[in-house]
């Protein structure tokens, strides 16, 4: 493998990070700049006064994207703070851009205090037709997305639990085909409880499964854990989830499982548990960038299907195959929200990209630098904003 | 003159907009997103969490800037807000980078409190170099930059205050030297008191001038007039200008008196009350889209030079010609401030850009369109930083 690290420091250094804001229009003649400055200017100002939907119609707000982060859960490095999660943020931004034209701007904020993220994040709306959510510890980013779902009229999106979700779902989707399973009859077990794992469980309950272990650092999550050891967010999944109230860790929970969906750390799972896991077991390992299994040792116990977050497997789960087609719909259709319906019609999209007939245990999923997938989720999600009353044209 | 109205929304509606935020880098192999994002940008965030600095090293903060408005005094419009003010500030966002390639991003602000905004300007720091304050009224302005100066590390600039004084200080110098007057020597008529004539009267007192007179709608500012009805802006002023003590309006204040600076109303100043002035008056006229007095009714009283805000007239003042080559200056040096050193600096070098041979009474500062201003005002603006100890680097 390539030094991505060092590669990083000398193209971050290089071009001075990685955006830049330019003009759609010329600024050359004296009438460019009365048409696209004063006083020209003042009747679009006019006209946004006097009809504040206009704003869509003479800003570049409709195709804009705030991608929001406190630096609080940067990839697998913590709470690093805003500055340090800039590098991050301004590579969300440039391929939300370079995979579905969409503008994106990196807003990093130097506080943790929920209601303050809250009221900037609020404040600043106006530019922006919509919110990525970006690394924002849980469960504080459960709670923050919520007040900003509630309290603004723009789509508010925590990538890293609802863009992981949709691209493991619509793997599930994919690797059941191709090991012959219907959806209803897996039990899968998610290995890591906080914002990825925890979207994952729900967006899989809203499919319809036959049974769901969630295991966090505590073992396996049931509805005996004293409750002063959960969260709201996991008392609620606990309701939902482990059926069989099985005990104990990751070792008990995968035993006759047909699916692993790993956002944890590297090496939880051996090769000795996927033998325990029922026959042509389903791995998504997905911890980066150190997954929770190599693909030879989960091929070794047995699995018939292996993805993880790499690029140099097969398989990669990449949010990258969601967030900029799933935000591109929204904005097609002026959603005043991205909800459930959107975001199992992207996972369904994202799975349907790839026919039947080529589908196999080495290509569930895109390649993530397949540029054609973004206009096919946005399709999708735009039709299911329309059909779920969300689109506001 | 063209329907820039018609034209300006033909053009905003084609293009959605002014802005759009593309990336430096190239995405297109696996390579590339392993570097520019996932899993190689993990380096450059821990270089810059163990090394704060280090931020200006691998992001685009060095060269960004924060385009901030509340939108609460946009051009003549008054108090539209945020929504309605983003063309403007998509329009100054594009000036930054076709005059300076300097990167500029509007922050509309959906509050109009002073200490909302305060607090969200400096949590959303972390990503911008600089911030230029824009249409906020006075004398809100002032408390809002001034804190903004305390609290923060990077330079604020209010450019309706500042970049205005810059320009007109710039025409004066040159103005006096067209008509043979010496700075010392001149009296000086400033008609509107708010941010931008406040802000003209501080950089002109900081020049040296015999004596000036500050017009607002009550009349001539002196030291005389009740407390409650002055700000401590305006009580500051006072203390400063009116020597004489002249009682009255505008008509009064003009009389014998060199030049006069009118940033207020259209056809508040006649051609009877320039035929009270000095000899060889100065006339800057900058009310738009109506002057104070068209040039051919300044004439007609007697003035030698006379300069407007309008692109039809000879001697456009524009902030244009300052802004971008000023904060180009200011990052170039990673000044830790934009100081009185910077702005005379930037005043001196835009007077001087025109040849004392090829100055008349019609060429007095440069086009507007002359896009080799702002790289000599920031090489100015960068020396005045270091000669003053605000650069950093």
């Amino acid at each position: 493998m390539a030094d991505y690290n060092q590669l990083a420091l000398e193209m971050h250094e290089k071009h001075q990070g990685k955006i830049e804001v330019v003009s759609k229009v010329e600024v050359k003649t004296r009438d460019d700049l009365s048409t696209a400055y004063t006083p020209g200017v003042a009747e679009p100002c006019r006209k946004i006064r006097d009809n504040a939907d206009d704003v869509y119609k003479y800003t570049a707000k409709g195709n804009l994207v705030a991608v929001v982060s406190d630096g609080s859960a940067v990839l697998g490095l913590g709470n690093i703070g805003a500055k340090a999660a800039i590098p991050v943020m301004e590579g969300k931004s440039i391929l939300f851009k370079e995979f579905a034209d969409v503008d994106a701007f990196p807003i990093c904020i130097d506080t943790q205090d929920d209601e303050e993220i809250i009221k900037i994040v609020k404040n600043i709306a106006p530019v922006f037709g919509g919110v990525n959510l970006e690394d924002i510890a849980a469960p504080r980013c459960f709670y923050i997305e919520q007040r900003l779902k509630e309290e603004t009229d723009i789509p508010i999106f925590h990538d890293d639990q609802h863009g992981t979700a949709v691209c493991v779902l619509s793997a599930i989707i994919n690797a059941a085909k191709v090991v012959g399973k219907k959806m209803e009859d897996l039990k899968i077990v998610i290995n890591g409880c906080g914002a990825a794992g925890s979207a994952i469980a729900r967006i899989i309950l809203a499919m319809g499964v036959k049974d769901m272990f969630l295991v966090d650092m505590e073992g396996i999550i049931n509805k005996d854990v004293p409750a002063t050891m959960l969260n709201d967010n996991h008392k609620d999944l606990a309701a939902q989830t482990n059926h069989e109230g099985r005990t104990g860790g990751l070792a008990e929970a995968v035993k006759d499982s047909d699916v692993f969906v790993g956002v944890s750390k590297p090496g939880l799972l051996t090769t000795d548990m996927v033998k325990t896991m029922a026959k042509d077991a389903i791995i998504f390992a997905m911890a980066n960038p150190t997954p929770e299994i190599f693909p030879d040792e989960a091929k070794a116990g047995g699995a018939a299907v292996i993805g993880t977050g790499r690029s140099d497997f097969p398989n990669q789960i990449n949010n990258v195959l969601v967030f900029p087609g799933l935000f591109k719909g929204a904005l097609a259709v002026r959603a005043s929200d991205i909800n459930e319906e959107m975001k199992l019609a992207a996972a369904k999209a994202l799975a349907g990209y790839i026919p039947d007939a080529e589908l196999n245990n080495e290509n569930i999923i895109p390649s993530a630098l397949d540029k054609n997938v973004a206009a096919v989720i946005a399709k999708a999600v735009a039709d299911a904003a329309k059909a779920s009353g969300v689109a506001r044209i």
